[in-house]
């Protein structure tokens, strides 16, 4: 019955292609032994695999029964070994968490260099649903409580090849079972690595307590993963178009969204979408916990307009008004998008004339003949690279220079008063880091040569500037993205 | 604490205006008693009903005393009581079942009489964790694992006022703090009637187990619950526009569906759209198990072309080709889709002339004078609903009429022979349900006076009487929808 069902679920779920090797990861007990006869009856290319954590004096003797294992059925054999305790206390892992890494890691090695299609382990639905229950028990969302995968791609071990689970299905007593009818002998079933206490004692005490709520309460649980899986997946198929909706700019180390469509999508699509900007900052990360994840949340709902949090991993959450960073902290965030003047002096600016900027920005100065028509187009115009300016009490050349200490600046639309240029610019909600630098164009006054600012560029032209009906000599202002 | 917390989901989880009357279910309890203090202390205009389930001595005391609660704050107070062990009886329900149903009726009965927007009931987080946990055991997908809503509409119970459970994030423990704090006498925790002995245990011995694998798994399985939420809300949120792509037409106790289009659906969308279907079916239904989802699905994947399963409540499902129904067990497959022959005698069809069929289907038929146009147009034709014959050899008027016994026909195309008529309509997949009394056109040829089929209404032209470049008279059909 299972092996019926097994090949299907290897072609269906796992993929795995007949013609292709695959990698077998034997412990030599009966679930990998049972895992190793059904690829092998289907007629796989095979090659075999053992590891030996050197934590038993044992595991020499199931190495050599693993290799027999294979040549009886003439396949490849590759074993390695490594000091798992020795690995643990130097990394201060448990011995379960050291002998994963450490098996794993032989497992995808050997299957890169014998150009295997997938690595394929032998979890069981018990496995499965031990796995479901710590998550439970942990407190996990759907990618948790779905379980393991058939087939799935761990970035830590390889982007290429794929772990595949042909047994999740399949109870140990199917198992068991399978094992006698077809003349099986898997070695005793040893103390697991995978096995630490804590699932150990889940296994043996846990989940038969449970037995006594609900006595098919392991079929219950193999089934909410079934179920969940298929949720998640539903999910995972919609978070693409609502990323492609928050998101503005991607970028080595960092990536920018738009705050309002952030803001707009549900917690559900929110947290999934942080979760995932997360991975692609850190691709060794394992996962982005919950707590992390909540935080982040809450930081976007929260009312500052400006500020910063520190998700995890060197990876921070950093809000500009409209604009919403996560970027590592390598990093410092781009200023690009953002004119900024490039040296501390101030530059003559002639008319007609031309600036470099920082990133390829430009800012360009041209007299305007027809000053009725540019009277009209200033009073009409919505775009914030250009600019018109009245230059009948100015003294030309004008300068492009960054702030001064104190400087104030009297905006269009602001007939009698003056404000303080630091204020305009939160006003304005220039992100704080571009202020210091922003590019100003200046000019002195013929009545009183004082000088101030004529355009500050990309936001407000100063009102004494403005081009009205009266004005005879105009220039026209363009800030040119690189 | 607490106060702050509830009030804030009071009008954002649960959506309780201000102005409108609350019915609050009170027992007597700190759970009830707080929920109505804080509810009183916000000043929404409140009922508070008592419901005696004379299960216990005590409960006379204890409805007086929820009777002084609401006089002491002038509010208005109602009480009702059955006697629950009979009702169990009478129905074989469970103490607990049989409490909760007669409990609800109450309180839903009052909150109509009393023009309440909502009914409150004060399930709190520890509760919260209870019910997920039973869901878990049970085996549960996301609708149960998400637990219990701040707000929801229980069709059993009211289609117009919702029930509210505002106090589901606030822990016992913070709950007997601001009993204490605010002075309240709550009475003694008694034997909950909600609290069977499963779920005592589940309480007493299961929760305190599971905090020695997880300290903090109340904690854990909340916040699981919580996330589990919005990502259930968030596929609710797409299952509407998957059903419209599939869904083909609704009426009176039946639903139908495209084949393709449901085959195309993930199964976590088609599971959502059969629990859908059936629910808005049988309306009274409290939740469309598991089992008989998968049942449905694996009928779905399965390749039989024609045949049905029963679901549940009488509702079943079956597939006719490219249609799949969804219908209640009272009610026939509609065939008003389909021309049928109303009566078993046939029916003469002069030319020009015109014949009812069932449910205001209509067929007619008419003479063509430009023999060469028909011609092409009877090539090129692609509207089912219309065809021409050559009755150059054909007695008039024809006839329409149901199919016979043993009947051949010789299909446009066919050069040399014939097929049985039944085998004719299997290929081409006609409904079986349609095929007795679907409508022919006859007629006798002028040669044999042998009585063949003209037209398969709706499918096919004999061949005999295809027009071609050398016919000098030709009829066109028409096959008229309602």
């Amino acid at each position: 019955v299972i092996f019926e069902q097994v090949a299907v679920i290897l072609v269906g779920q796992c993929q795995l292609k007949p013609d292709q090797p695959v990698f077998v990861g034997v412990s030599g007990g009966p679930d990998s032994q049972c895992l190793l006869d059904i690829l092998f009856r289907l007629k796989y290319p095979l090659i075999i695999g053992y590891f030996n954590h050197r934590l038993r004096p044992e595991a020499d003797g199931e190495a050599l029964a693993v290799k027999h294992l294979a040549e009886n059925r003439g396949l490849s054999f590759v074993s390695g070994e490594a000091d798992v305790a020795a690995y643990a206390r130097r990394d201060t892992l448990s011995l379960e968490e050291a002998a994963r890494i450490l098996r794993y890691k032989f497992l995808f090695n050997q299957a890169h260099k014998h150009h295997a299609q997938a690595v394929a382990v032998a979890h069981t639905a018990d496995d499965q649903v031990e796995t479901i229950l710590m998550h439970f028990l942990r407190g996990s969302g759907l990618p948790g409580l779905r379980g393991m995968s058939y087939r799935s791609y761990i970035s830590t071990w390889s982007e290429s090849i794929p772990l595949v689970r042909p047994l999740l299905d399949v109870w140990k007593s199917e198992i068991l079972i399978y094992c006698q009818e077809n003349g099986l002998q898997p070695l005793q079933d040893l103390t697991n690595f995978d096995t630490s206490y804590y699932r150990n004692r889940l296994r043996q005490e846990l989940i038969p307590y449970l037995e006594s709520y609900n006595p098919a309460v392991r079929k219950a649980i193999w089934r909410t993963g079934k179920i969940l899986s298929g949720d998640c997946q539903l999910i995972e198929g919609i978070v693409p178009q609502a990323w492609l909706v928050c998101v503005r700019k991607v970028g080595p180390g960092f990536m920018l969204f738009d705050y309002g469509s952030l803001i707009d999508q549900p917690d559900a699509m929110l947290r999934r979408i942080i979760r995932r900007a997360v991975m692609k900052l850190r691709p060794g990360l394992q996962e982005v916990d919950f707590d992390t994840v909540e935080r982040a949340v809450a930081f976007l709902k929260s009312s500052k307009r400006t500020m910063q949090i520190d998700l995890l991993a060197g990876v921070t959450m950093q809000r500009e008004y409209a604009r919403l960073w996560i970027i590592t902290s390598e990093r410092e965030l781009p200023s690009d998008d953002w004119p900024q003047i490039p040296t501390k002096k101030p530059i003559l600016l002639t008319v007609p004339g031309e600036v470099e900027l920082s990133a390829g920005w430009r800012l360009s100065a041209e007299y305007i003949d027809d000053v009725q028509s540019a009277f009209q187009q200033s009073i009409a115009n919505e775009d914030p690279y250009l600019a018109w300016a009245a230059y009948d009490n100015l003294q030309l050349p004008l300068v492009v220079r960054a702030r001064q200490p104190g400087e104030r600046f009297q905006p269009l639309g602001m007939e009698e008063t003056s404000v303080k240029l630091t204020d305009f610019m939160i006003n304005i909600k220039m992100p704080s880091r571009l202020r210091l630098q922003w590019p100003l164009i200046c000019g002195k006054r013929l009545d009183n040569a004082e000088e101030s600012i004529v355009w500050v560029t990309g936001y407000r032209i100063g009102h004494s500037y403005r081009v009205t009906s009266h004005s005879q000599h105009v220039v026209l202002f363009r800030l040119v993205k690189p």
